[in-house]
């Protein structure tokens, strides 16, 4: 479908824009270097024109969907390694070249706690992986085996750890390489890193104190799987966490004198520094009892190193930031912006009215997931499945629970139908619902000039939808992949 | 200080306005009838001139406070009658003329649950109520007896009923006059009738089917003490529900699966009906052990009179309304608004976190009130004070509870605070706050062409606050009551 200069121009379309809206305009893309082009620029003062123009009959041209976490699908299981790393590879190429169906152009496979001898392994097979006709696997989303055992859903208690040395236990479990300090190190294409999200509690022990320096290397760290009071979780903002993981499930309820992590949706910077201040040195009360073995109150002393002298931390204002004078005797530059949070919006994980209240407290943080498992499929039939670690899962429509229980295991929704109900749920518009699951969770991510955006130059990764939210047809680099050809 | 025409011009002040904006503009009021004058039609049509001038200063004119749940004040208890009728109304007088100096000008005063006998006492001296120089006391705001045991709060156990006759045990409670049905029963002079407000939880027997008949007689129902499930407290909005009390407290944490009454911020009308149309008719679950001796699991049906054959109710789609036929036959015409919800923001009762994210998910619904005990008063000092019914408790800055225990007492914060918190914890505007003290409860009331408002025709209720909240002056019909002579 190459062509003498490559140009292709959409017309009659909708452009979802990084504020919600859906403009009617043409986007032009060059589909031999797969990019976004500024149609200004192209159009208008090179005067070029183009190759191919595809009429999309009223619908919307959206950027491809994100999708930060999601566990398998098309039976495969990311989770699952059996020591062939030719299947593993097939596997990772499956679901990369089917997901595109759904309009998912980009995923962050997530590994959930492991035993920790297999992390390497998976790791080193799990890079930032693409074909010509695939969506992009951006890296992958550790959650676990740093989380609260009182929050584990159904993560396997065996196999739970504190950080006890800090960010070195987190290089530890899943290969200080795996953890290099490198710009832009997501999107290079030699696959060298692929630590993208950090799924841990930081009330767990050593936990806090690798907060600030996963941040700094680039990995995103997201609360989740925690038991955290307001002023843990607040810290751990401060200290750099930038994400919620599956917000509402496995973490406490919003109380109203504690409201947690899921208060975080709800907080003012400049409240929020002095409630760090009176309480970030002290070591936190203990929680409710912690089941995990090995780990006591003192586990929930989240300074980096237990022992180390506490230091009364000193904060002074300057001008809308405050310094944060650390325990270890850094000074670091810290500032309060609320996290982005993720939900499973597939009107089983939360009430739509939950969904609604998180959505309208913090438009711009909201990130919709599938958190979906290996039986994300359409064609796949309800009735009981096989998981792993010899479990076994119940399918009923949209909603998965391991047999013999009421504990959800992930879903198997699709990103696409995510879309839809979330529109559905908060009253928002469709252009509002598709930020959520582009240019939100990519700006998250840090890749908003490349993925999940329609900025000039960023990769021409598309999906078309139509009124309802339906996928048309899928593009990935300028490239249909899915759908009745243009 | 009267004058030739009585006309008086407010000069250089910021007014709020009903979106929540301040704007800087002139304010008229006629000081001999009380009232807010058209500032158009006064000058430049009738080509009037004021007979003062009055220069705020830059100061913000706002229409004065309203306070729609209060215990008592100065050490008078709205719920403690001693057989002594002058010393209740000298009480009541106390109150209503002190309280101006925190800019409130209108109040509903609060009964809690009470022995029954009471009621009638009570109810006879507690009319509305005003003097010259007072605030208005609107009515009163019936807190109990008909709540539920597990959230009863501070409210005594041998006094709590259940509503078996549905309408009828209101009626019997507060004493059948009390709860007359007449067009803006409220606002006459003549003090016939005083029901403005009735707290109660619907999952208690009887209770829901009376909401529907309270509602038409002009009385606003509160969910509060409550334990009801989302679809409990959804269908009680569908019958008539205008409001929720003390959001957050003496109501179940948000659970995301079932957000129960905080969740209904979030609710949407396109989804609450199609839930309520699967729940309504039949008994709901029989909800947490409930330690009211007499209410079995069958308090919890929730039909008016139990027995009573259920029929599937019909949900018909007209426009965007929904007819909804109930079952006892009647057809009413039912619509889903989503309720106010009333808040103590003391940054004692909810964090302030929690209060950012009830008003982030629906600004327009948000009201302020002090809940205030008998001990508000600027000039209390901190310590052990007698309560009632021989219980003590305790102050400690803004924070009261019963001694010896950690349950909240109702609290000692002035509304004027309360303003100010809000802003501070929200990041709103003081006009977006000052509306949540004024036009938002005088909406609730439906009273907002003559209170909570600077419309023409509106009583000349008046607060002047500084640019940071504070109250410089407090005006009743037109006369000033409190603050510096103007």
């Amino acid at each position: 479908m190459s062509t003498p200069n490559g140009l292709v121009c959409f017309t009659n379309c909708l452009l979802p824009q990084e504020d919600g809206g859906l403009v009617e305009k043409d986007l032009w893309i060059d589909e031999r270097r797969g990019v976004i082009l500024d149609a200004q620029l192209t159009f208008f003062q090179r005067r070029q024109r183009p190759d191919r123009i595809i009429d999309l009959g009223g619908n919307i041209l959206s950027p491809g969907l994100i999708d930060v976490q999601i566990n398998g699908a098309y039976g495969f299981d990311f989770s699952v390694y059996d020591g062939d790393d030719e299947a593993y590879k097939q596997g990772m190429k499956l679901v990369a070249e089917k997901i595109v169906e759904t309009g998912v152009t980009s995923l962050v496979p997530t590994i959930i706690t492991q035993e920790k001898s297999l992390y390497p392994k998976i790791l080193n097979l799990l890079r930032p992986f693409s074909t010509p006709i695939s969506a992009s696997l951006l890296g992958w989303h550790a959650e676990g085996p740093f989380i609260d055992m009182a929050k584990r859903g159904a993560h396997a208690p065996p196999f739970l750890l504190s950080a006890p040395d800090g960010f070195s236990s987190f290089e530890d479990a899943y290969g200080a390489h795996n953890l290099v300090d490198s710009e832009d190190w997501l999107m290079s294409s030699d696959g060298q890193c692929g630590v993208r999200i950090v799924t841990a509690a930081p009330e767990i022990r050593g936990v806090m104190g690798a907060v600030n320096e996963l941040s700094k290397r680039g990995v995103v760290f997201s609360i989740g799987h925690s038991a955290a009071s307001t002023d843990v979780a607040t810290a751990a903002v401060i200290q750099g966490a930038r994400l919620i993981t599956h917000l509402f499930n496995a973490m406490p309820q919003l109380h109203h004198r504690d409201p947690s992590i899921i208060g975080l949706l709800g907080a003012s910077p400049h409240l929020a520094f002095p409630a760090a201040m009176e309480s970030f040195p002290a070591p936190i009360s203990p929680l409710a009892t912690s089941a995990l073995s090995g780990v006591s109150s003192e586990a929930f002393d989240y300074r980096s190193s237990p022992g180390t002298p506490v230091q009364k931390p000193v904060i002074s204002r300057v001008g809308s930031r405050s310094e944060f004078h650390l325990d270890k005797g850094q000074v670091a530059d810290m500032t309060f912006d609320r996290p982005y949070y993720d939900m499973i919006v597939d009107g089983i994980h939360s009430h739509p009215n939950s969904v609604r209240l998180a959505y309208s407290a913090f438009p711009d943080g909201c990130i919709l997931i599938t958190d979906a498992m290996k039986v994300l499929d359409p064609s796949l039939r309800d009735g009981v499945h096989e998981w792993r670690d010899g479990k076994r899962f119940v399918k009923e429509g949209d909603k998965l629970y391991l047999e013999g229980t009421n504990t959800l295991a992930g879903s198997v929704v699709t990103l696409d139908k995510c879309v839809r109900n979330f529109s559905r749920f908060t009253g928002c518009s469709l252009g509002e619902a598709i930020k959520c699951a582009t240019f939100n969770p990519a700006k998250c991510l840090g890749i908003e000039n490349t993925k999940g955006t329609l900025r000039a130059g960023a990769d021409a990764d598309l999906v078309v939808l139509d009124r309802q939210g339906n996928v048309v047809s899928t593009w990935v680099k300028g490239r249909q992949v899915w759908g009745l050809k243009a």
